[in-house]
């Protein structure tokens, strides 16, 4: 019987275990043994492996697993390295491998991980192992290249345009008896996609954001604060969006303005808070009017009470494909969606067979899809968007609350 | 023909406007002509005053009302002093009301908007004034007395519990390779009992928060530190839940240790925020850990899409006995809710008549449903809120996203 590994990696979203419910359930079908990773690549380098039967031969427990939010499997931000430079871990990887009769290894991840699938991959085809390496994707962030878009970040889209209009509809509440800023902060470190979604708020029964700061443009504080003051002038009630990402000129992250001394995780990446803080308080102080900063941290890539079904479907379809690419053998190759037509909204479910062009890459919003004046996006990039967050998916209630499922304890 | 006014006052909930439908619906059945106040009593001094006919003649606008958070009128927090220092402006009022020729006056909203009640349904009786004021609680802090809980404390719960549960999940993802603290802030300025529901997130699939820290309890930071380093000691994921009015011993708001120039509202309430963001400075100071401040901000008060159904219909109960009450030219007296069982659970709408005794007094957590160790709830405080969170609501989707309804601009 051949044998399939699976792992999630990277920041998790709220249909991650869509895409690994996929897989396992093709895998299935294929014919393998299914087994996980605990905290993806680092779990594996410990041996913590778990075997998903245990699981999800019942299958209301695969039906809850497409609806807990995060990584079921647990997750990692482990940076392999090099093979020249690390041989022993990879050595130790393939041994694991080996040790297990291991076929296959499918990697559920952003760009991070897709550099995981990369260094393997290539290092059992200079090394004649005899395995396979699958990246599906996933981010909310929907930075990763090739792919017309990156599950999860059409949930995240959902919920951050109904939010807006709950926002929006909880700012205005005083009317023009109070002039009311509130600075939505949206997670997206160097890509604006997730922060543009907030365009999609507006229809004829809402008035929508008022502006939209995305991380591809510098950001100028000065004319934020007067492109605010005139948006005032106009109306009472402003709601703004920006990226946890953005920056000034000489690239200071704005969050930075305020705190100087922030962590950084194994990537180096720093962990972005307090950009609606700051920019709140200098409205506060220049302006003189409320401004209340809200920040939606990891609500937005954990509601798996508000998924988009079009999202959760496309989420279960990758991570099949991925089973698919595995069985015939296939390595160093990414599940990417194809978008064949945008109305009807159509997609092909491919593989792409140079990973190279994947890992690392970030793919940011075009600057054609953001407006001329820098602080609102175009209708091409709502159109965009605007289907990956249609259809609603039933919870598992219980006692008036969703119903998730959680790995044992070791 | 009679002719009512009614007007939402103080911060909004998800179902406020659930209440006002109730008003609408019930008062047309009895005979009113039903007008709004645009912001409370503030807009009313201005005559900003609708005919909610141009809107809710339709069905269709009435079932989006439910739907709609916020304050659909608009809303103020706008104190109108004792009778004697501002006659004019209570001259004003039944000026305006005479004017109109408007019989009955239905102000939904909290404590202070009780004290408006009262103010006025006062100066009426002692100035034989013919018009007869009626109260509907609102308010997601659940601090009213005499009721046995409040409209928009159900969903604000639901909202909370599902978010927890949500949060739970996202910040285990790490496992045992990464120790994270999330410390999450609930609304709740003096009362608790909002911050209370996130005891509810636990059930057999949700390992539940790791504790609960509410405004009653004088707030020992030392001791906050040491309690969650114990913590660590058994799991390496940990969720706390702390309300925003927390206070050390000296009656210093937590969120002052960071930021000591805090807004004042209109009453002169502190506007909180930040409570979360220092403490999780001071755990990543005292302890060297990833500690994660999550601010729930108006999204706990505005989740529409995600409102409890027992909530919802108890809202709209309430604004029909409102009605009720005008219809029967009652003054002075706030509609409450009173609870026949808890299993199966009952409740009675009734009227109080002694306003005085609601107005401006907050109904605090009891000390016998606080834990004794000062960081948990009871299970009778558990079972007093499960209740409430029971059962949703079908949104009215279009692309998407929730409809909403909102008020055409004068």
């Amino acid at each position: 019987m051949k044998k399939l590994i699976v792992g999630q990696s990277g920041g998790p979203t709220s249909v991650i275990n869509g895409s690994l419910a996929g897989v396992y359930y093709e895998a299935k079908k294929k014919g393998f043994k299914v087994y996980g990773m605990v905290n993806g690549i680092e779990g594996f380098l410990q041996e913590n492996i778990i075997d998903l039967d245990d699981y999800f031969l019942d299958k209301n427990n695969l039906e809850l697993l497409k609806r807990t939010p995060s990584s079921f499997l647990g997750t990692c931000r482990f940076k392999l390295g090099k093979a020249e430079e690390h041989e022993d871990t990879y050595e130790k990887i393939f041994e694991i491998l080996d040790k297990h009769s291991i076929n296959s290894f499918i990697y559920i991840g952003g760009n991070d991980s897709m550099d995981t699938v990369e260094n393997l991959s290539d290092y059992a085809a200079s090394h004649k192992k005899k395995q396979n390496f699958i990246g599906v994707p996933k981010t909310i962030d929907n930075d990763l290249p090739i792919t017309d878009h990156c599950p999860g970040f059409g949930s995240a889209c959902k919920y951050i345009a109904t939010t807006m209009r709950e926002i929006i509809q909880d700012n205005s509440c005083y009317g023009d008896t109070k002039p009311t800023v509130a600075v939505v902060e949206i997670m997206g470190r160097h890509a604006g996609w997730l922060t543009a979604a907030a365009a999609l708020a507006k229809d004829d029964t809402c008035p929508g954001v008022d502006a939209i700061y995305l991380p591809e443009v510098a950001f100028d504080i000065d004319n934020f604060v007067k492109e605010t003051e005139e948006l005032l002038k106009k109306k009472s009630n402003i709601v703004i969006a920006v990226s946890e990402g953005i920056r000034t000129e000489d690239r200071r992250f704005v969050c930075e303005l305020l705190d100087t001394n922030l962590q950084t995780d194994a990537f180096g990446h720093k962990e972005l808070v307090g950009c609606a803080d700051a920019l709140g308080r200098i409205l506060r102080d220049r302006l003189g009017i409320k401004a209340r900063p809200i920040t939606l941290s990891t609500l937005q890539r954990a509601a798996s009470h508000l998924v988009s079904k079009t999202d959760y479907n496309e989420a279960y379809h990758c991570g099949m494909k991925g089973s698919e690419l595995a069985y015939k053998n296939k390595s160093g190759y990414m599940v990417i969606m194809n978008r064949i037509s945008t109305n009807p909204y159509k997609i092909k479910y491919e593989s792409y067979n140079d990973i190279h062009k994947i890992a690392n890459i970030e793919k940011k919003v075009p600057n054609e899809w953001i407006d001329t004046k820098n602080n609102y996006v175009t209708q091409d990039l709502i159109n965009y968007i605007k289907p990956l967050i249609q259809g609603e998916v039933k919870q598992i209630m219980k006692d008036g609350l969703p119903q998730h499922i959680t790995k044992k304890e070791n």
